[in-house]
């Protein structure tokens, strides 16, 4: 990629940029968008415009909110997972300064003071070195070979690691603070007081699952078992109840439209009518409101026919139990419930909305053997994904495609559009590949068996992690470091203790973060 | 070692369990050392000779009594560690019959009935075939390349791997019924009611430990809470209480002389008398009985003011606390009681006897500062203790001996002591390594901070048994496989994929048998 495709690249994708902003200030200050745009501010009852000044409508204006806003703001208005993000935010900015604050001004005139490139582009006056930029002499590599400024590069790397020990232990601390606080609210959550029962053996023939499970949390927990609320499989109910609420929402809409239809020159209005065959293409013409009505009062019997034979019939071999207090839910979800691991497995329950409902009966050995499966697919996936992704970039280059597809040449060979192409083409194969990930790595956690949304996402998180460093700091850092190890070995045997100096709290902060992530 | 230093090992071990039968044999029939050798059946009550047969006293008498005990028996007898110990020791035995009933007379023909060390030996005909043993041509090692028969090896190692699963499994159900009878018995015992504690942290100075371990505990279990044990450092009320001991021994020891002494010809007695300097050496003679009562006298007061002391300033940060109920006091040992993981730590209470209580009050970070420590040290034994075994072995051989201390000379070349030495000299230096082991593991492990005795057993068995798996795993298995394998690569690259066929079953029962130990 040549220079003028890179800036072909920075300016369009700075005019889609401020295109974009324009539209949306347009939009977001049209009195009919409000619903769109500021639906949060409508629900809790205040008017998106009045009392928080003109800033508030500006393009930028929520960016001085969102800076002016104190914590207990953002938790009130985003949930503790929110503060918890904004804590890993400031946690990587406070390292970047607090190491680049002292380190800056110590290394910067360390290496632009010394000689390396120069010496070793054979020049000893500064004027004719002109195969390096400036850039070049404020690194490392302008350095000299064996020179005392290098125990300051190496200090320095103890320095960042220090930072980070404390950052990530402030942080910590922090979010376990705000975890806390979360907790000991007075508005209490229901899955507060649930956990979550999987691996639910199956009862002797006379028991339903049900019965089965309440006899024997009530057991275990007599002062404090409330209820259970066996996970069933709802799916034939579902189908009806969402046929019943499709035909209440015709009517709501035939309704809207027949009080229109009288306010207009006709005051006894016209019914709106629909025919009952292929979307309402073909087939008899009816009344819609009567034939709706007609529908649901057929349906309605049958819907509780088939919702009492799920809640009895249906029932999967998951449960939520609910306790009477707070403290015992919390430790019943820690604690074994039998004797061997496959049996009665219990967890914190996952909020309501949270729940993966499908993925609940799941048995064990299922899940275990899902988890592995998808470990290797994720582990070909991290170390793999080039394979494809070169082969894919190799054929679509602008050549091979004029070859190839010969009506393109009238497009291709106009100079704007083939600058642009240019620019593009090489990296589209990855950054579809990239763009595809996450919902990949989504499917693949989601087909584990975990059994809430929440973990699914974490699960997914960690993979794309694992994608991370192994492209970032596998890929890249250690490939290189490797050569330039081997190289300092051979160049100067006790360089290898200069090196390994160097890596060691280098290493140690990685681990450390990836221990904090988890 | 030749053949007649390990004929005379042999020998010199066998006469050396010989003499011992013989004389464990009269020993243990004399009746004044029942209290030595029955020590179990005298505290049961019962005469260890009357109605149990002659076969008892007998030698291996044990052995028939041992092998018809009935499982109940045994854990009545030995406890229930001592059944599981027969678990384990049976689902070896029973892997070993079950894979070799059907692999024996399988393979033992398949690998007799091939020609392969005849064929590289260069003979065509049996009959010259010298250089090998019977032993040789009942292995893997006769079956000539690319024979079909290879198959057959391969699927042995599925089967010992399945029979292997099976029975692992199989012991995993029944230690785990052995753990819940046991649990299930009537006869309680106090650990069961409660949990250890530790990392208390620091009280408000007008509280002690105690005053807080109480309140926090009776918040967080209102209802199950019964009391708080705060561990105190009683090493000065311990050192009187046990001189108070020593005097109470020696009167207990004068009386009874005193008492024998009326029994001779003077019926008055006489009072037994020591001298109170230096072991009973010099100093005033005085009357035993009176002068220990009257050290009983002034010692008494003192330990009673020491203990209060004790129990109100020397309280360490770690206490037992005891629950109304069993399940309270489980479920609490496996909930988390505070919000930072170092705080409030709470364990499964160990049994008194069993706790190591010097440990308990070892803070978190010492705890794993310890661990970390103890780690590296087993690493150190574990991969590199052949150095100085083998440094050892080369300066202790026979003639570097003679060398060295020629004094020994007259000794060391009579031809009998000669070839008993050089039986065992060689393997000197790895016999005491192999004796000492254990004992510096248990250190070592006990230096973890572990808090009690059975976890630090538990703990350098772990340590011993990576010594182990390192050194006949790795050491010995690996090395030659590695071997076998680039060599097989190197003849025969299709072999490749006969070797990972024979392999990964056997990694897989080793990492197995592995996790079913853990």
């Amino acid at each position: 990629m040549d220079i003028s495709s890179f800036v072909t690249s920075l300016l369009t994708s700075f005019v889609i940029f401020v295109v974009l902003v324009l539209v949306f200030t347009w939009l977001s200050r049209r009195p009919g968008n409000a619903p769109v745009y500021y639906p949060s501010v409508l629900l809790r009852g205040l008017d998106p415009w009045e009392g928080r000044g003109r800033g508030t409508r500006s393009p930028v204006g929520w960016i001085r909110q969102a800076f002016t806003a104190s914590e207990a703001d953002v938790v009130a208005a985003g949930g503790v997972d929110a503060a918890v993000y904004l804590v890993f935010l400031s946690s990587v900015l406070a390292i970047l300064v607090v190491s680049g604050i002292v380190l800056l001004p110590l290394l910067l005139p360390l290496a632009a003071t010394d000689h390396a490139l120069e010496n070793s582009a054979g020049f000893k006056n500064g004027k004719e070195a002109q195969n390096f930029t400036i850039i070049e002499r404020l690194a490392l590599g302008n350095v000299q070979k064996k020179s005392m400024r290098l125990w300051a590069f190496i200090l320095s790397v103890y320095w960042v690691s220090f930072v980070t020990y404390l950052v990530l232990w402030k942080s910590y601390k922090h979010v376990s603070n705000l975890r806390a606080a979360a907790r000991s609210t007075s508005d209490v959550k229901p899955e507060e007081f649930a956990v979550l029962v999987r691996d639910v053996p199956i009862p002797p023939p006379d028991q339903t699952i049900k019965d089965s499970v309440d006899s024997y949390f009530r057991v275990l927990h007599p002062d404090t078992f409330y209820k259970a609320m066996v996970v069933t499989d709802n799916k034939e109910a579902d189908k009806i109840f969402q046929e019943i609420e499709g035909h209440k929402h015709k009517i709501a809409h035939a309704e809207a439209v027949y009080a229109e239809s009288k306010k207009g020159n006709k005051p006894e209005g016209t019914k709106p009518t629909h025919r009952t065959g292929l979307l309402g293409l073909i087939g008899k013409k009816v009344d819609t409101i009567e034939y709706c009505n007609g529908e649901i009062k057929e349906l309605l019997p049958k819907l509780e026919a088939e919702q009492k034979s799920t809640l009895h019939d249906k029932q999967q071999r998951a449960a939520i139990v609910f306790f009477n207090s707070r403290a015992a839910a919390a430790s019943a979800s820690q604690t074994l419930h039998a004797q061997l691991f496959d049996k009665w497995t219990v967890t914190e329950a996952p909020e309501p909305r949270d729940m993966i409902w499908s993925n609940l009966p799941k048995k064990i050995y299922e899940r275990h053997t899902r988890q592995t499966l998808v470990y290797f697919i994720v582990f070909l996936t991290v170390f793999f994904y080039t394979i494809p992704i070169t082969a894919v970039s190799a054929v679509t280059t602008l050549e091979k495609l004029r070859e190839k597809l010969p009506f393109l040449k009238v497009v291709v060979d106009q100079q704007v559009i083939k600058t642009v192409l240019q620019a593009y083409l090489p990296q589209l194969a990855l950054i579809v590949f990239l763009a595809l990930l996450p919902a990949l790595l989504m499917f693949l956690s989601k087909s584990e068996g975990i059994p809430s949304q929440s973990h699914v996402v974490r699960a997914a998180s960690g993979k794309y992690f694992y994608f991370i460093i192994f492209n970032v700091f596998l890929g890249f850092t250690i490939s290189s470091s490797l050569f330039s190890a081997l190289k300092t070995i051979v160049d100067n045997p006790p360089g290898i203790i200069v090196m390994l100096g160097n890596s060691l709290p280098g290493s140690a902060t990685f681990f450390l973060s990836f221990v904090a992530l988890k």
